[in-house]
Order: structure tokens, then sequence, then C-alpha cells
């Protein structure tokens, strides 16, 4: 949804302006702002004080939210919201078996995410056992020019879908690899296009390195990407290209074949 | 909240009706819903066709929602609600380690759910990788009177809380051995305390066994549960208790002494 057209629909008598200022005090809660004020959601939301504290009691008296002493957390009833999606939508499920013999084989965790707007949200998630394993969940965000699942799903984009993306993407520097440009990005999309992987070292944080390949339909349209996440400091570039590439683009093509033959509309 | 304390929200003007029933239209897409029309969805919560369909069209325009033909389905953007509560909680991550250990110990799964009203909601779970596994998300609700952590979860209630709950529980049938009556249940609950622990066999669904233990708090308080879930046919209700209670509750006390420690003043 380009923002011209949800202005355009934010006239209409459609909208109800409560519940889009609701999802965002929801979305205001986050590692760094587990408990919240009132003022303190006002702020992050951009939304006014009376409003924040009407929506806050809100979701307390339905459940969503609990208080002490003026300082707001969400509840777990939060989760049954996520869990609408994930139960509604088997796709994801149809991929574990096999992001599971990827993991057991290579010791290393996988992901699958797909594209919303300028960042992609991971969908599934099979990680390993290790101790010191990346702590990420389902329902995560990341901006998708620092992420190898990310330039996948770009580089699949139709172009004027990626125009759009240009034209709401900023460029934060999350490290010294970290692309910093349209005219970079555009290069790296197209080699991804051509080798149908892509791979980022330490662009969205230091000691982070991970290849990803296309999940397709059967047009061949890209409709996720599947990666494979390691420790820079234990798994080098040479390992992760020459073992586990072969490895997770076996898993990607098993995933599609499953995903056709299933019956989803979605996928057709 | 008890429905009379919602109830006398409601009334009052900080209650914003249209969030709920936002909230409500959301909740309302499923396994068995995973795609609805306006009427669909109206019928579903109970709310007009009119009142649907802009909510509908709301969560299209935000991106939580998309729409082929006038069908309407969630979008991967509402599993960040959810991520919202996961990520501003870290005390469910603190649990993963111990889980995985008894995972590994056992072959067998492990989740741990908290009480919501009269059902329990899963907060955290650590699966196998058998391919027959028992298909669970974190999100999932289900009837505390029917499942292990449920017993655990009603036992630690204080009188009140308990009496709360009958009032607002039906007990639903789902297989022979389903507890069918608040006497019965009382009975079962009884002895959860004397033990500490809570078991059911096939209470819930025809081969599916599992046994529970308290999470408590420094003061004892029981703050959530975890189980281990099996296949009936698989292991006895003798293996279940002689050899995989021990090590579920040598779990549970190491969460608990792992989640006093932290500065989560949830559950000091």
């Amino acid at each position: 949804m380009s923002t011209e057209k949800l202005d355009n629909f934010k006239q209409s008598g459609d909208y109800i302006q409560s519940l889009d200022r609701g999802l965002q005090v929801i979305q205001a809660f986050s590692q760094q702002n587990s408990a919240l004020t009132v003022s303190n959601a006002a702020k992050l939301t951009g939304l006014s004080r009376p409003t924040v504290r009407r929506i806050l009691l809100t979701l307390e008296h339905l459940g969503f939210a609990e208080s002490t002493n003026g300082v707001f957390s969400l509840t777990a009833r939060t989760l049954t919201l996520g869990y609408a999606y994930l139960s509604s939508n088997n796709t994801w499920s149809i991929a574990h078996p096999f992001m599971r013999d990827f993991v057991n084989q290579t010791g290393e965790s996988c992901s699958i995410s797909i594209l919303d707007g300028p960042e992609i949200i991971y969908v599934a998630r099979v990680s390993t056992k290790r101790i010191m394993s990346i702590n990420i969940d389902v329902g995560t965000r990341l901006p998708a020019y620092a992420t190898s699942m990310g330039h996948v799903l770009l580089a699949g984009l139709p172009e004027e879908e990626l125009k759009n993306y240009f034209d709401s993407n900023d460029f934060t520097k999350f490290t010294d690899n970290t692309i910093q440009s349209k005219e970079h990005l555009l290069e790296v999309l197209k080699g991804v296009r051509e080798n149908n992987w892509g791979g980022v070292d330490q662009q969205l944080e230091e000691g982070l390195r991970s290849i990803a390949v296309p999940i397709r339909n059967l047009h061949g349209k890209v409709i996720a990407a599947i990666n494979c996440s390691v420790h820079a400091g234990r798994i080098s570039r040479d390992v992760l290209q020459d073992r586990f590439l072969p490895q997770l683009q076996e898993t990607a093509e098993k995933i599609s074949k499953a995903m056709s033959t299933t019956n989803n509309s979605r996928f057709i």
C-alpha cells in the first residue's frame, strides 16, 4: 500500500482512526520499551496523551495490557492476535520439517521471511540448540537492504514495486559494511538475480553473516526467502557458500514443491 | 477482569469501542476460517456487516489484511502485534535453554503456558524433531479444565479467582475422558495441590497425554505451568510419571530460579 493510497483512504468514511491508533500503541512496546507510561507511549507514537490513555485503558480492560502504578505492559493475550495469522496460514508449517532437516544437517539456524514495505518479517524459524544462538523470533522486522533475505526478496520484485521501495527506504548505517546507497544496492540485486542467491557479511551487525535463496511459486515468482545465519567468527564465507548454500537451495526447492502441491490459493 | 468490571468500563468515556471490535475481527481468523468475507466475519463476531466492512478495509489499508474478490485474509504484519509482547517480555526467552535441555534429555516436547480467563495461552514451546510432532504454536489457546497445564494453573489460583473461573467456564466434552463437572474438577485440583503436579490422559484429544508442574515466583505463587505432552500410543503413563516427571520438576525449578534472579518486576 503506497503512502498516497493510505492518505486517500484516510479521507474516506471507511477509515477507523481509533483502530489504527490502537494498533500503533500495541506496536510501541518493544524490548527497549517493555513497560510504558501514558507519556512514554504518547512520545513513541506521536499521539496525544488523552488518546493514548484511553487506548491503554481499553487494552487493559480487554485483557491485552496490564498496569501497575500507571506503568503499562502487554499481556500474553496479545499473542493471540499474531496467532490468528499463523493458524490461518498453514504455509509456514509446511516448511518446518524441511527447515528442521537443514538445521540437523548443518547445525546452523534457518529462517523464512517475506517482504513488508521496506522491511522483512520473519514468518518461520528453526534455531540450533547452541547456547549462543542468534536471538530472533517470528514477527521480527529487519530492514531489507541490510539482510540476505531482504536482497533476495527485493531482487524478486517487479520494477515498479522496487521503485516504491527506494522511495520509502532510508539507508541507516549499522556497521562499516552496511550498504549506503541505491546504486550499490541495485548492483548487489543484479548479482542476486544472476546467481539466484544472496549473502551479507556483517552489514546488519558485527559478527553476523548469512546467505539466502528464494522460495518461488509454480510460476517462478519469489514469494519468500529462506536463509542460514551464522556467527562470522565460527563459520567462514567459504564454508557458507561451498557447504551450506547447496543444502539451502535444495531445502528451498523442496519447500517450493511442497507448497505448490498443497491447496493454498495464495501460492498458485 | 470480570465481566461486570468490563461492562462498567464500557459505560465510561474511556472505552474505545472500535478498537475492541477491530481486535475481535482479527481474532475471528483461524485455521478453520483463514479467509473471510465481510458476511462471514460479521457472523463470527456478531458485529454488523457495515462495521465489519469498515474494519476489514482499515486493516487492509494498514497492511494487516489483504483481499481478493471480497475475500479477506490476514498478512504477516499481524505477527508484529504478537511480537510486541514477545520482545517486550524476556521472561520466556530465559526459560528456553532449560526447555531445550529437557527436550534433549527426553526426546519429547515441552511448553509453557499461563492462564487467561478460562483458557491457557502457550507462551513458549520447544518441540521435538519427530515428524509426527504435536502441532501447537505459541499463542494457541486451550480450555484450562481439559489440559494438565490448566489444572496446575487453576490449582494455583486464590479461591475468589477460582470462583470467577467456574462462573465463566463451560465444560465441552472432547473425549470420553473429558472432565464434565465442577465437582470432578475440584477433586482433581485438590490432588494437583497435594502432589504439586497435574496430568491428563486423553481428556482433550484421543492419543494425547501430558503432565505439568508449576513455575513459581520467589513468594511461591504459581506464575506459569510447564508441561510435557506425548502420544499416548508411544509413551505410557508410568514412563511419563516415573521418568519424565522428575526431569520436568527439575526444569521448572531451574526456570523459577533463573527468573527470580533476573530483574523482572512482574515476578518479584
